[in-house]
Order: C-alpha cells, then sequence, then structure tokens
C-alpha cells in the first residue's frame, strides 16, 4: 500500500459538519491501491472500546487518487474517529491524527489513534443559500443587453448591430430600462437569477472602473430605476446579484484624484498602497518602465489597489456593500478580484451581509482553486473556473480526454465541503472569455452539449447573455457584441429554454444530490446524481454515434437507440 | 514516483507569507522517492516564461513521507509558483494548482500550472509574538505552590508536606502571597514567564469551575494582591499568563443557579445548552442513565457547557478577557478546552485581545492536531501534547526508536506554520499529568535528559513547579503535591537553571532558527539549529555510553571522549 499517499484532514474539506449530529468524512488513498476502508468513531468521551463502525463508500477515481466518504452520526455533538485501511496488497493499517499504525486490537484502542471533531457548532458551519442551489443564473453586461432609454445614451453611441466587432472604447446604448423591458423575456427563458456586470458610476463601458459606488452610472438610469428592475425581478421569482469591485478603484474617483493632486498630504493617501510620490506618470515594471509608484490591479494605472487593511476603507466598503442590501434589497453580491483582497475585510463582509440577510449570496471571482476563501466565513462559493476550464478542455478541442475530465472533476469535487460545492457559480463563458459557441468552433450542437453538461453537474449554472439567441464572439472584448434579439423563440432558444426547465424542474436532485461521474465502455461520459430521485446523464463525446439502451427524458440527440456524436440524453428514474 | 504522494497545499501551512515581498513554501513527497524539487516562479502578471526558479531544501523525513521547503522573493507582492519534480526513477513532473503533468517546456509556460499567492496581505499574515520565542515557562498551581498567607486558609487546610498525596478534596493554603514572596525565587531559577493555573473564584481547589471570573477567589488573595504579583513579575521582566476556562461555568455560578432554580423562564437559559427541564437531575450517559439535561464538559455534571454562539455569552466572556488585560496588564491567556469553543467566538476573542496588546499572547489546550485554531487569527499557539507525547513515548519506556521520534517531530513541523511552530508550549508535564521525574521510573538523569531535548526544540518550553525540587508524583492528583522548598540550590536544581540559563542565552536561534533532526550511526539522537549561530545537541538514548568527538559547551554527561546513557551534550558553534 502507498502509505505516503493515505490523506485526510481534520475539520476541512474532508471532515465538516453536517448538523448538530452527524459529520462527513472522506479519504483519500493512492488509485486502484486500496480494497476496503472502515471508519471506526464514537464519542469524545466514551472509550474506545466502544466504538461503532461504517464501511465508506468509494465515490471517484481522481488523477492519481481515490476518493472515499462516509457520514457518522453520534449523540452527543462530539466525535474522535479513526480509519481503519486495507490495502489490496494485505497490508492493514490504523490512520489515526498522531500518524500511521499497524492495525490491531491495542492500536484501534490508543486515543492517541483518533481525529477529533471536538464539538459540533453550528455558528462554524459552512453553510450556503438554500435558494442558490435552485437557481439558474443569467449574467447581463448591462451596455450590451438591450437599449431601452435613448435619451441617456452617451455620445457617440454605435448603432445596435450585433453582427459589429465592439472595440475597448466603444458605446451601444444598453441600459436598466433594456433590462426592465425584457425581465418578461427572462421569465419565458426561464432563468431565476440575474447577475448584472457592474453598473455603477464608472468612465469605461463595462464600469470596472468605479468612480461612484453609491451611484447608478448615468448612462444606465438611476436610483429609482434600479430599485424598479430590483422589485419587478423580485416579483418574478427572480435574484438579483450585482458585482462589487472592492480590490481597487478608478482613477477618476475622487479618493484617488484627491492623492494625484495632494500626494502624501491626501486624507486619501492611506486608502491606497503607495510606494513614492508623485504617483503620476505611472511606471510598469512589465514593460521595463522601472518601480511603479502605487499598487494596482495588474500593471492597470487607472485601477489603483485599495488598502483594504484601512480600517476606514474597510468601513467605507461595508457601507457601500450594505447599502445596496439595505435599500435596493439585492440578494448577491459578486466580487471581483475577490482573491487579491484580504481574508480579514472579507470575514468581516461576509458578517456584515448574513447580519442583514441570512441567506445572501457571495460569490467570488477567483481563477485558481480557492479553498483559504470556502470555509464557511468568507464566500459561499466562486466562480468555479478550474471546473469550467477542464470542462472546455475536454468539449471543446478534446485536449484532455473523458477518462482525464472525470478524473479531475473528481478531484474538483474533493476540494470543497458539499455545501460549498454546491454554491460555485458555474460558468462556461462570460464578458472575460470567448463565446462557447465560438469556442466551439460554430458547433451549435456541440456548444449546447456542453451546456446540458455543466446543467447536470453540482452548482448553480450561468448561462451569459445571448448565448441562447445563437450569439458568437471571440476574446473580450468581441464577446460583447450587442444582444441579438432576433432569435427568440429560435431552435436554439427552445433548446436552452428546455435545459434550463430541466435543472429547476429537478433542482432537488441537480443541486444537492450526490454524484457519480464515469466513461461508459463505448466511451460516453455518464452522471449519475442521486437523492430522492436519479438522475442519468450521458454524453457523446467520441467521434461517432454511440448504440445506447435507454428512453431519454429530455434529448434531441437520441433516436433508434443511438446517441448522436455531440449529443446527449438525460433519464430521470 | 508515487504520484499520489506529492502534495501541496496553497495558503496553508505549506505555504505562508513571511513579509511583504516573501512566502515560505512547503512541498512532501514519499520517502526516498524524489531525486529533486525545483520551484518556478514569477508575479501573477509577468508571463511564465519569465519564472525564475529554486530548488527547494530536503528538510527532514518523516514516518512515510520526505519534507521539502524553500524561500521565494518576489518584488510586487503577488506570486505564482509550480513545482518540477524529478523521480528517483527519473520521472519527471508538473505539479500545479490544476493537477500533475508531464514536465515539458509547454506544461511549465501553462498558466494553470500554477499555484498563487494573489497578494501578500500583512494583515493576514500569521503574527506569532516576539517575546514568547525568547520565553521559559513556569506553571504555578496555585494552592500547592506557597501558602504566604494563613489567614486565608480554608477549613480543615491540611499540613504542608511535600511527601502527601493530595486526595481530590484537599487543600493546602496556597496562594498569591506564596507567590509574590517567591518571585525572586523565580527569578533565580531564571524563568521569564509564569503560567497560572485557575485564579478566579470557584469551589474546587483546582478552580476550573468558577464561580466568578471577575473576582480572584478569596483563599488566593484579592484583586490588590494579584495586581502586586503582576506588577512584581513585570519588574522582574517576567510576563504573566492566566488560565481562562471559557468552555464551560462553574455549577454555583450565579448563571447556572439561576437556571436551575428558574429552568426555561432563568434569564441564562440560553446561556447553555439544554435539552430538557428541570436540569437537575443530570443523568449520565456514559454510566447509562439516559439522555442528559443539559450539555457539559465531558460528561461531568458540575460543568455545565456555555453556549458562545449566543452575542451576551459572547460580550460577557470579552468583557472578562479584557479585564484582566486592561486592568491588571496580564500578557497571556491560555485556553482551557479552547478546541470545544465554537472558532467564531475565537476570533473575536483574537481581535479584541490583539487590538488592547498587539503581542498577547494566546494558548490553547489542545490535546490533537491543532491546524484549525492556527492559521493567524485565533491562537498563537496550542499545549504542544502530540509534541511532548511523542517525546515521552521514546524517552521514557521506548515505546518508539530514536528514528521514529524524529520521523514524527519532523512530521509534526509541518503541521504549522512557522511562527506557530515558535509560539507553542511545550510542557512534559503539568497538572493533568504525571511528573517526568515519575514518568522516568524515578531517573533523574532521564527526566533532565528529556528536559533538554524540549529545551533544545522549537517552541516554548514550560517546566511543571517542582520538577525542578526533584518532585515526584503519578497522575492527577498526585501531581499536585505542595510544593518541596527544600531542594532549592541541590543538585537538580542546579541543572535545570543551567538549562534555563542556556535556552535564554540562546534563544534567537533555539527560538527561530531552522531544525534538522537526525540519528547519528552509533544511535545518538542529533538536533541541529541554525540561524546565526548553530547549535548542535546530541542526547543518548541508547542502552550505554556512547563515543563522542566533540567539546561540549553543557554537559555534565561528557566525560573522556563518551557520552554517558540518559546523557547529553551540546555544542554551539
Amino acid at each position: 500500500m502507498q502509505l505516503a499517499a493515505l490523506r485526510h484532514r481534520s475539520e476541512s474539506e474532508d471532515c465538516f459538519v453536517l448538523d448538530r449530529n452527524r459529520v462527513r468524512v472522506r479519504f483519500h488513498t493512492a488509485k486502484d491501491d486500496v480494497e476496503k476502508i472502515i471508519v471506526h468513531y464514537v464519542d469524545n468521551y466514551m472509550p474506545t472500546t466502544d466504538t461503532e463502525s461504517v464501511e465508506m463508500e468509494k465515490i471517484g477515481s481522481g488523477e492519481v487518487s481515490d476518493h472515499w466518504v462516509a457520514t457518522l452520526e453520534v449523540p452527543y455533538h462530539r466525535i474522535k474517529y479513526t480509519f481503519e485501511v486495507i490495502g489490496k496488497d494485505g497490508d492493514h493499517k490504523i490512520v489515526g491524527d498522531r500518524g500511521i499504525y499497524d492495525f490491531s486490537k491495542e492500536n484501534l484502542e490508543a486515543d492517541g489513534s483518533y481525529f477529533r471533531v471536538p464539538y459540533f457548532h453550528l455558528i462554524d458551519m459552512d453553510k450556503t443559500p438554500e435558494w442558490v442551489k435552485h437557481t439558474v443564473w443569467y449574467q447581463i453586461f448591462p451596455e450590451r443587453f438591450a437599449n431601452g432609454d435613448k435619451s441617456n445614451d452617451p455620445a457617440n453611441t454605435k448603432p445596435w448591430n450585433p453582427e459589429d466587432h465592439p472595440g475597448r472604447e466603444d458605446f451601444y446604448g444598453g441600459d436598466l430600462q433594456g433590462v426592465l423591458d425584457h425581465l418578461d423575456y427572462l421569465k419565458k427563458l426561464g432563468v431565476n437569477g440575474l447577475y448584472f456586470c457592474p453598473v455603477f458610476k464608472a468612465s469605461s463601458n463595462h464600469k470596472y472602473d468605479t468612480v461612484d459606488y453609491l451611484e447608478i452610472d448615468p448612462a444606465f438610469g438611476d436610483k429609482d430605476l434600479f430599485a424598479k428592475v430590483v422589485n419587478e425581478a423580485h416579483k418574478r421569482g427572480m435574484k438579483v446579484m450585482l458585482d462589487a469591485v472592492f480590490n481597487h478603484i478608478g482613477k477618476n474617483s475622487m479618493q484617488w484624484q484627491d492623492v494625484v493632486e495632494s500626494g502624501s498630504k491626501s486624507r486619501y493617501a492611506d486608502w491606497f498602497h503607495i510606494n513614492s510620490y508623485p504617483v503620476e506618470p505611472y511606471r510598469n515594471p512589465s514593460k521595463g518602465e522601472g518601480e511603479p509608484p502605487y499598487e494596482t490591479f495588474a500593471f492597470e494605472p487607472a485601477m489603483p489597489k485599495l488598502n483594504t487593511a484601512n480600517p476606514e476603507v474597510q468601513d467605507y466598503l461595508l457601507e457601500i456593500a450594505t447599502y445596496w442590501v439595505k435599500y435596493f434589497d439585492i440578494d448577491a453580491w459578486r466580487l471581483d478580484v475577490a482573491n487579491e483582497v484580504d481574508h480579514h475585510f472579507w470575514k468581516r463582509f461576509h458578517k456584515a451581509l448574513v447580519a442583514l440577510k441570512p441567506d445572501f449570496y457571495i460569490v467570488g471571482e477567483i481563477w485558481h482553486s480557492a479553498r483559504p476563501w470556502l470555509n464557511g466565513d468568507e464566500f459561499s462559493g466562486v466562480m468555479n473556473y478550474p471546473f469550467t476550464l477542464q470542462v472546455e478542455d475536454h468539449f471543446f478541442g478534446h485536449k484532455m480526454s473523458a477518462k482525464a475530465l472525470v478524473e479531475h472533476l473528481n478531484d474538483q469535487l474533493m476540494l470543497y465541503r458539499d455545501a460549498t460545492n454546491q454554491a460555485m457559480l458555474n460558468t462556461l463563458d462570460s464578458h472575460d472569455t470567448a463565446r462557447i459557441l465560438t469556442v466551439a468552433n460554430d458547433n451549435q450542437d456541440l456548444a449546447l452539449q456542453a451546456m446540458a453538461f455543466i446543467f447536470t453537474q453540482t452548482g448553480s449554472p450561468c448561462i451569459y447573455y445571448g448565448d441562447e439567441m445563437d450569439m458568437k464572439g471571440g476574446n473580450d472584448p468581441d464577446c460583447r457584441k450587442p444582444m441579438d434579439w432576433s432569435k427568440e423563440d429560435g431552435p436554439v432558444w427552445q433548446r436552452v429554454h428546455s435545459l434550463i426547465k430541466f435543472r429547476l424542474d429537478h433542482s432537488e436532485v441537480l443541486g444537492k444530490g450526490t454524484t457519480l461521474l464515469s466513461v461508459t465502455e463505448n466511451g460516453l461520459i455518464k452522471v449519475v446524481r442521486k437523492q430522492k430521485e436519479t438522475i442519468i446523464a450521458y454524453f457523446n463525446t467520441t467521434n461517432s454515434d454511440v448504440e445506447i439502451d435507454l428512453a431519454p427524458s429530455l434529448s434531441q440527440d437520441y433516436q433508434d437507440g443511438k446517441l448522436a456524436k455531440d449529443g446527449f440524453a438525460i433519464v430521470v428514474k
């Protein structure tokens, strides 16, 4: 047995409290190396001679590891537990808090062999909002969704041409009135979560260079209109998520302009990370220009980084964060560049928002694995790029085999606690990436197959505006074309609509059920989700049609016992 | 190469910020399986073609793993990094955030291959008090240290007989005046940290059943006297640590008595975890008496558990915690049963105390591995039982070989960040365990050898009162005998005194230097600590004298080129 591969980490994603009496434990071993694992457990203050035991279930194979789980139940909110591991080579060990021991009655009864959850505290539990598990998101880039009010169009607004290739500085006149006008459209499409890119006053078309976090950008509308959008969305059963850019502020903000003018004498000098005065001109080290006078997002001089260790900055940002909840009743914040802001601040942020709305949803933009932010006291979830990038690596271009995809996704599910996995935001494309149809080389079947795949996975799926309208687009800014309203009710629209409906009709199992991923003998990816009902989905990512024996509940790709190439079929049991 | 054994966890004890420009990274591999590891790293916003690289140092072998470290330095407070791992079998891999890849230029340049520290935030850094690294502690059990004031002796106080075997309910009259009278003694012994078992008003002799956290127990003295003890200790350069019992309160407390009397109508009902009324009589499930009416420490009815999720309880306990700092200037809290209180509370606790005294020391009583509490925002360290129990398993009774001890201690050092390891409280015995001399079967050389061993390790060493006086004692309550004042300046006292002086004279290297542990060819345990100076220590735990070639700076056990059995020798370079 590969002893160095035996892994369990107490009080982490490997051991988490489910309620006052149950914990879920995970264990990891080298692939195909272990026959059986038994967990022995008992109340912390009961003797180890009184343990109960349960065999762990092997729930998936990762890239190099196998993953095992079990749920343990105890009466008095405390547990000690240890793992009896039997290798395929017959090796028989105990793995506990102080190391690895040969299996023996004596070692099994030694108190030092036991891991512990000293007390099951609900206040420390990783709780994520229930409604997110029943939500399909729709991401709106406000400047490009719909122009409902021509009177607030910026100067030089270009004509609304969905075939256009937008430049970095172009404006098309999209606004909140346009969103309000199309809420019934969104309701008809079936989504029940609206994720807005920034709507606050800013200079650019994307509004990531905030000038005033407490004002709606005048080209988008005003606060009254925004309040109406939220109210009308809520009336239609839709949640509203805004985009908060708290890592940096725009250079045109009053605070930064004061620093530019008054230098070290500015009362905002400590709001930023300043290395030397004067702060202008900026020197970009990535261009060999020398040491930067101040810290920025990336090496972008227009986005000076905020000093979130300064209590005044913290209070300012928290006031903003709570303002839009208290007075406009938003349901969620998506946090831009969330990983570059300190944990200390995000913990205050979480506490302030959950105090206002206990089921508030907080999702961070983090492109890498994000365990440090996902322990229940900072974010509910993150934009799940490591997940979606692996999905894309397989479905689009076959950079990764089906087997490798399944392995990577199994590993991925082991990164976070179950409640966190269920609150991930799963997007295949966004304002920051090329559109899926373009990534799929204009193969709409393939794009929809990948979309269907993420709809069957754990995590809240998100559609980027216009993907239901057959829209194409390369990398930013090409993915930000004006919405093509001509394709409503078309064949692609209908398929996306069915997918959304299916996800929401089965959101108990698709949102919270267990997940088993595998590759069938004939090369299909098979997804099994289980709770009260069971859903089985097949994805044909091979190069030809594949015979299968089933009667799918949802599929346009299944005919005469065959699942078409680039097709999927979903069965409800 | 054993791929499932390749381990690194970003933003954890495997990757932590040292200052604004440096991070320390660790990597783990199967034992003797890997030849070489190179870390490639660069600023997050610089291309991966611009990486620098550094070879990792193998700093120790654990039970089943090898441990590797490196320090990485970058200019702009952000880093991405990946590991190039070369197996002894020639296997050549890249280990990054999204998995394991074959080594190739393309994979090395793929952004997904990189782990990240998005920004080096000092506010999130694990900082532990500098003074703790230069402290030797002395633990005082007040009822048994010295009786300085006979006027406050409890009824039926027994004569001060160090040969006595104390019963559970006995009183001997020890008090704070006794401590005050012996501060010069402690100064002469050389210790510079006083760790007091509880001094607050309580019913028992050990005072763990607090009746009033804001009163000094009248049998120990009063607040004026306590203030004097702290001031006089501070004058002598000694820090003062008190014992806080916040998991539970004593049954004689006003709050619990109110619940006993008024049941669910008590205004303190929500201060506790109550399952059913009336709360008395208590039913102990470990004795088969049925379901307990309320939650307690262990199954101890006299110690009802406090509901620390109740904000009122939190405020009450924080008021106590800050009161003794604000008005009496104590320097540290030792937290009883710290693992059973919720993290949420400890985070508030940490914040409140560090706001009062930035270098306040917080040490939790946790007997198992304690990573969840040691990320810089709860405790500075814990009572390092997993460490000391392994030391005892080898030195006393040879349940563990020298090789196994070194392996376990190497693993132990990998559990926490460096700053945390340096702030651990390392005790060989306490009021909860038998005394080392007794554990060592009355072999004083052996007891002193083990003590010397912990004095050469990372972590703040602590002596239990009377160990310097040759005192014996079995498990609690036998380890709580009245202090034997007759052995001052005796041979054992002199050796303990020399050890304390040596530790403090070399606390830069012994408190903060790197640690290399090994077993020499002739079976000695060899400890190398390095910083500006180097200290090498040898411990002969074999069954006979062993020849060594050195000139020790501190040893009574080295003669004519031989290190005696049960002896140690320390060399300063």
